[in-house]
């Protein structure tokens, strides 16, 4: 994994934290993986590490690139500094999508608190190509009541255009009112965007992951049905974005016999009876006798098991094994 | 995160890469966290990317600090060599404990398929003080029919020291005998060894996580009951290790009628009801105000309110604080 | 478990199905249960059976005594009729409560659909002593878009006395806006009234649990995701009306040389060691021998064991075997 | 659903009580249902009820038509009798098999403790006939150390012919040792017959659902981790026995104007095109109209709709609709 920081400018004064999955031959279905933008809360004053690192992490751990990143905040974070910054992320993570293996057009945006209400701005204000694909926001600070003098009122944005939107919150959350989740899920159903909602009733505000490792040790922090917000939220991600692909095996039914002739498209298991075909695979694959695993691997062709054990055998030396195999005679 | 690759040399030849989460004022209850150290399968002719980041990521999002030892395989895979690479990674993390923020007496090994074979070696082999403080095993070749000519055979070595153990295998498993995990479990279970054991009926050799970002885009590497073992590892590494410290939080009740003058241990919401008191700590915590979370806030004392925000009133500010109050006069 | 069905009459026109768990001395704890009335949807047509039994069961698995009310449909579906019935069937709850093992004011009506709106008049309409102490609505037509001629609109009879609420939609829902469940969703919290709210973006109408077992058949049904409105709703449940108490399990800790006598209040344990006391206990306990559970059992007492296992050693017998030791002369 | 105790005489001296969900049309692919018939523990000298109807309601609310056998204890509890009496009750099983609309050859015995050792010697020493297609074994008196005298030891007569076992555990069990269930899953493994086994660390013996409802109020009959059991079990019978069929809905795409006449294979919302077949319609679904479901019922036709809601569209009346339609002339 490469973990890095970058400074944003002149895109913005945000500071951009990425966990970025590099790829392998062993996986190779993600290699353009979704991505996950993470805005922590912090009332504009700081943005909180328990929004930060323990989310993305959780989301790491669903096959997601992350990202958080820490905007423009008290003095400098007078607006639209900080929707620049975001802005700024939103084009950094484009731009580099190739190089982190994300597709640029599944990119979420996952704000907490202020970082909500800075997230659904992005997503309602924002040029169309630097809105996110998807939106998240927990327990957002998007109601009128939440003191926002000089600050843009996202809510009245919401319309047809607006991404997709998950929202979590609590009922008893006692700093940025329920009221506010409620009422933005209302503009997004008069707008027909799709969206997901879970209010929960208990717990209170800023309780992040809701687990005990994003709670500085305070019980009141951690609620186990909360939590589950993760689980819901990639599932939902998943559903907007398509999850990633395993199709079924792919297994070879040919056989020398009723090919006529030797080919890497045939079933090593049934080469492996032929003791010139043998002698050839067992060059390549000398392991493929000391294993113990017939079932399996002996239904492969060459270049499915090329696919399945690339370390093994590489494209390349899968291509010379099957043309080795070619060049035997048959004798029927 | 500090994400890192090391060469063990001269203390072995593997290669240990750490995802390491660094610690932060407000998370505060995991500076010292537990440890996964993970061995990846692969026949020792290969460390597999299937059983490396996507398992350390999964472990990362509960708050461990996990590792990857990429152990010698192939021609250097000879024994000990293996073994010696796998010392010389607890080694590390435990010479590394206070640089990697892990506690060294809570690391646990986690080995699949070979690296099962690896991790049961290390536990049961090695010094004392290189044994891991728990062992998982998945998959793990430590069954007699898995050809291991030449290789050490940990079951025997299984003793009353050897620590406690998480096993989980399936049932179908073509390559290594899921009898294996039944006769390391018995033997466990002999020495009174507390282990817990979860054989699913279904799925192949080399699930990984089970989940699509782990099964190289093949179907049969997915199982969603076979996947629980995540879960219900981390679940039994906590009751191992305990979890992260969570005690109920501390709310003041004292007043300044109460107490007769002013002072940082009394309720914010009863001092800022005197005016004085509210000068002096709108002074050092101007968004009291500004934010809307009187509910919770106002019940801390002074330095409650340090612990709970350590960012926005660190513990020096926090004693500044309380003398400036004790300096002002009550006048009854 | 005692299953029937009742006429209502004259208390109605309804037919109430009770699925009602008998006490037992093993289960000590869940004498006085929970309830849980359910009316199904069906428009006012009819009461559909996938929003009956299995949901019920589904109840009466985590605890609950359970009820299905078939409220009038059709022609006689005319209102106030359909209320009439459901103020009969929690009348015939709570005059019965003793007789069907429940906890008169833990009583939680769950209505789908038609049966939704059924059961928010009844929580904001009906006479006090008439309201459920809980209310669960799922899919509920609740919205005034939903053609409710010559019906009552509950929306605008919520106030603060309406019981806490739980509500769950699909924002797919093509029969029932979602628009209904926020809008209730905002009374109750402009009432202070405690809600949770769980909007699943996925999903059509009717879907009752979620899982193929009520699905007809059809797989538009069901939805993983969705079904979890079971599990989060009888959390919530059990956290409005309080769990079944498993307070942790008391030991004795005395034993005859520190009490200076033989009587019940020792540890089991401990007598056992005498011989004179073994005779009397296994009088009483034959199996206290034969079982393997040292560990486990000889840390009771008398009364502690007789609660453990009242079925072996039922109370009064437990006392005869206290007299009885007590009536052993203890020679120091 | 039709709960009732049978006295198995002649059959056995047993006592078996049945819950029976009966058939509806609105749930069409639940008729002919699995079965799990459960066994209590209580060392052969009671039936204990924790062990009883809470784990027949857990899986009633799978979907399972379940049965709690109450066998011969104490004095008349000595073998061959409650063996007898095990026989009796599958017996009875499959003889009322449509009356109990289950399916005779996807039952499961689940044994609990004493139970698990009954249930063991049905799978294995029993007629073929006799025996359940599936064995569930939760902390089975299998082990040699328990007490058995007079009583069969059913490992040993395992064989290829056993049927598919599901196995769970905890280590911490006190009085039936865990090394019972290893032996057992070792001898399922040596004769091919699958199996799945879950050993919890934690947990004492004797938790039933491990929930608080069975807990009979001790905290040490509870445990979140060990209730898993439930949901691996029943995932895993679903495995065994397939689980309840849900096809993807089938709509018609038929319309008036390419088959050039009316008939009741063409979509309903087509049909409502034309005035006279609107006309004709509404006699037999008059709530059409009135409902606002039409992106969904529109895509019926009259078959699919009747299968839909038979209940308001029964087949015989969905054929006369059908015939009304066709009679109806088309002017093209």
């Amino acid at each position: 994994m490469n973990c890095f920081t970058l400074d944003l400018a002149p895109d913005g004064l945000g500071k951009l934290t990425g966990y970025v999955q590099e790829p392998s031959s062993e996986l190779s279905n993600m290699n353009k993986r979704p991505a996950l933008l993470i805005f922590p809360g912090g009332a504009y004053q700081r943005c909180s590490d328990r929004e930060a690192e323990p989310v993305a992490l959780s989301f790491s751990a669903q096959g997601f690139q992350t990202f958080v990143l820490r905007y423009s905040v008290k003095e400098k974070g007078v607006f639209p500094q900080p929707l620049l910054d975001a802005e700024g992320a939103i084009r950094a993570l484009r731009t580099h999508a190739e190089e982190w293996n994300l597709d640029p057009n599944r990119i979420a945006v996952c704000g907490f608190s202020a970082g909500g209400h800075l997230a659904s701005c992005l997503a309602t204000m924002s040029a169309p190509e630097l809105r996110p694909n998807a939106l998240v926001l927990g327990y957002g600070a998007v109601d009128k009541k939440v003191a926002l003098t000089n600050r843009p009122f996202p809510l009245e944005r919401v319309g047809p255009d607006t991404p997709p939107t998950f929202l979590f919150h609590t009922w008893e959350d006692p700093v940025c009112p329920v009221g506010g989740s409620l009422a933005f899920a209302q503009a997004l159903n008069q707008n027909g965007v799709p969206f997901e909602l879970h209010i929960f009733q208990n717990g209170q505000h800023g309780m992040a992951t809701g687990k005990p490792l994003s709670s500085n040790g305070v019980l009141e922090n951690t609620d186990a049905d909360y939590s589950d917000w993760i689980r819901l939220c990639a599932n939902w991600l998943f559903h907007q974005f398509g999850s990633f692909e395993t199709p079924g095996r792919q297994f070879s039914y040919l056989t020398v016999e009723g090919e006529g002739r030797f080919h890497g498209g045939i079933q090593l298991g049934d080469l492996l009876r032929y003791p010139e075909a043998k002698e050839v695979i067992l060059k390549y694959l000398p392991e493929i006798e000391r294993h113990s695993m017939p079932r399996l691997v002996s239904r492969y062709s060459v270049p499915q098991y090329s696919k399945f054990d690339p370390a093994t055998l590489p494209p390349e030396r899968a291509e010379q094994l099957a043309k080795e195999l070619e060049a035997l005679p048959y004798k029927g």
